[in-house]
């Protein structure tokens, strides 16, 4: 089919104004909101419903134009912006944002997937339920685009990521079969649990249209606290000390070093650190409960005051006002926006077995001075997920082009050092485009194998983003 | 291949002692613990590492002997015994029982999965830690037949079914090749979360050989309450309100109908009902926490008293002692052995949207009464899972020929109602060979295409439980 025709089709299915293809207005879809990957989409197309997802698919398929799947295009890792030939369409879900059921008395919310992140907590709150993922950017991230990636976020500790509250999907298949799974069922063996494919999957296997989600209660109580330590290893053991005692009321447990809190401080003068004696690390960690009978404030405060005694922590501040904690949380909030204002970075999203994030930090940060003197390692990550963006910035001074001179030489030592303790080169923000030759090196074969074989099965076209996740095969 | 050949293979690969073949040797992996689906292997094979069970697989595959993985044996639809070709070997991974680690820093636990399910929750206590999965069978079941089968249990409502607490699998797949799996990792997203595959896969794309799991902080309070209500209406209005003010407290929240209480009092005259009065309906709640400094009983007391106030419930008794709160539990634990004493029964696990459990009840009751006059309607099951299991016993005094000639119209009314109502056919148990004609006749013609294609991609020989879940095809 010429891509006069494959036009045509595609605007008698969604419209005059669900097709987009002039450079203007297809810039924002072309390249991710970093800036990264530019590309050149063949069209934009906005479909309305399932229906027209559907009508849209058999059209690209019966072309053969490949369909890249788009929410808020906030992905970091090239997943979900086209390339450069001109040859792909995007699929975007921005259309599709209608709030489709909230259900408080079965605590299930059903949402099509260009929801965006924020619409989705805000419904929740409207009916007296809470939905827990909560990331930077709830904002502008689509639902669609967090099951996609499977997006982790601040409060996976207690609530999981987002594939633990998906309970059902709606997905369109590659050749435009509507899987209808949006079951608000809290149990039901009936089959392979096909939506797990789906999350996670990039949008290689199919395009979700919708879905239905847990709620939660609503959490009636909340501290904060800003904790120095020694060093990681005392954060995983206090964070072991707590959770035997407050269990599940740990929210947030993040982790920051020295030289991460120094550089918000510096580019944001107006914040201040909420502990005086620049501690080598900082935990900032949140306690909540949905009930106001529960002494949380105490028992927080004496659990801390008695880690203190015992030598576990150097000091802690409660947080005595909600004013205060968001002091504490904007922070942490801050460093990507530190890192952009202090210039060139690296950037690593791995994970590790949460006892062994000390070994990791000792493992990789000496031999990184080594590398390049002087580097500043802004680590900081989420402690209960063994998950930490280990970042590092250029030293003051330095030659842009020597610093990057010593990427692959970073990027290596992070890499090879999560891998042999256990760990992910990708913890929360997928392979894309961007990680796919150190995927390839450092999942297990086996692995690998199989997902060719299931993406063979469910997009034997290869419809559905093809060339992410998995690198095309030549055969 | 001849037989002779691959018992040759096999004993090779597994030791004298690892193969059966005798009838007498071989009964008891032969047919179900309730003594339905009675087969004939050609033998049983237990291999005792995963390199063994590796060999066997490709011994199998060569001789393309199909293979029947099998754990405990405690399956209730068929999908772990041989059928009575005398054509089909079951590996038994009942000599793959190690635990290979318990880690309470990480709070995971890594376990063969042989192992039995009782053990596992031994060896978390052991280490200060808590195993959520409990069910009536945890003293035979193995946790490999609890992740194939994706066992639900007790504690569903708050800790989610067994699938929630993998982390990672071992999982030889059907070239014999081993996915390494076996990650403790919260935050991993590198590639399709191929372990939600063999979840709930039922032994027909793999066999899953070990398993790293998560652990939970000890419980140190619990509080268990014997409530009487109108209707299920209100004990779905209860739990909602609990529920906000106890959240992830509530552990279970069971509920019995009158019938199902009588029955289980009937005979066992030893059990004393908690209540007075004989009320319609009864729900067994049990609520914990892990901290001392909750006030546990007492809130949870004041929200009956409440509840009771304002109408939403009959009456209450909460236990006083471990021991009141067993005596409640038996009751509970005994109603599948009364069935078994009232003689010929029918029963169902199905499940729907939590707030339709009444409507459900509403529509099914009166027309089994109208198609058996004085069916015994055996209620009884999880509430916050919306997951009844909807049995029925045989009028006193009625030929038994006579009940079981009304089977299949009792089996189409309740299956059609959880259908019509977004339900499912089988909540817990799965499919089996039991269940295939209403999976095929209830589930989307799409998901089953699907499955077929992945089952197809990853088992092409078909050599993994052949027939059981997806049924042959004539092709």
């Amino acid at each position: 089919m010429r891509s006069d025709d494959l036009f045509t089709s595609l605007e008698t299915i969604v419209g005059p104004g669900g097709i987009l293809t002039s450079t203007a207005d297809t810039a924002a879809y072309n390249l991710e909101h970093r800036g990264n990957f530019p590309g050149r989409a063949l069209a934009v197309v906005r479909p309305r419903t399932t229906a027209e997802v559907s009508a849209v698919i058999k059209a690209c398929a019966h072309a053969r134009t490949p369909i890249i799947p788009q929410g808020g295009n906030t992905g970091l890792v090239g997943g979900s912006t086209p390339d450069d030939s001109g040859q792909e369409v995007v699929l975007s879900l921005e259309r599709m944002r209608r709030i489709r059921q909230v259900n408080p008395l079965d605590n299930t919310i059903t949402v099509e997937s260009g929801c965006i992140l924020q619409s989705v907590q805000e419904a929740a709150t409207a009916h007296g339920r809470m939905f827990p993922l909560t990331l930077g950017s709830e904002g502008s991230a689509t639902i669609g685009g967090n099951l996609s990636t499977n997006a982790g976020g601040d409060q996976v500790i207690r609530y999981g990521n987002t594939r633990e509250q998906a309970l059902g999907l709606e997905v369109v298949l590659a050749d435009g079969s509507i899987l209808n799974g949006l079951s608000p069922l809290r149990k039901d063996n009936s089959g392979y649990d096909l939506k797990h494919l789906f999350i996670g999957g990039e949008g290689t296997l199919g395009v979700i249209t919708a879905a239905t989600l847990k709620l939660y209660p609503l959490l009636r109580q909340q501290a904060t606290a800003w904790i120095a330590v020694q060093d990681a290893r005392q954060a995983v053991a206090l964070l072991a000390r707590l959770r035997d005692v407050l269990g599940d009321r740990i929210t947030a447990f993040e982790i920051m070093a020295r030289a991460t809190v120094d550089l918000v401080l510096r580019h944001f003068p107006d914040l201040q650190e909420p502990l005086p004696g620049s501690r080598p690390w900082i935990l900032l960690v949140d306690v909540s409960d949905t009930s106001v009978r529960y002494p949380l404030q105490e028992e927080f405060q004496l659990a801390l005051a008695e880690s203190m005694e015992q030598g576990l922590i150097l000091d802690a501040a409660v947080a005595s006002s909600e004013r205060q904690s968001q002091t504490m949380w904007q922070i942490r909030a801050s460093i990507p926006e530190a890192q952009r204002k202090e210039g060139p970075s690296l950037k690593h999203d791995i994970s590790v077995p949460i006892p062994r994030i000390a070994d990791f930090i000792d493992a990789t940060v000496p031999k990184m001075s080594a590398i390049v003197p002087g580097i500043q390692c802004i680590t900081f990550g989420h402690v209960g997920d063994g998950n930490l963006h280990f970042n590092q910035s250029m030293p003051p001074g330095m030659a842009k082009e020597s610093f990057l001179a010593q990427a692959d030489a970073i990027h290596d030592l992070v890499h090879e050092t999560a891998a042999h303790m256990q760990g992910s080169i990708s913890a929360e923000h997928g392979i894309g485009r961007q990680k796919q030759e150190i995927f390839m090196h450092y999942k297990d074969p086996v692995a690998i194998s199989a997902m060719y074989r299931i993406k063979a099965a469910l997009d034997p076209e290869n419809l559905f983003n093809p060339g992410r996740l998995l690198p095309l095969r030549n055969s």
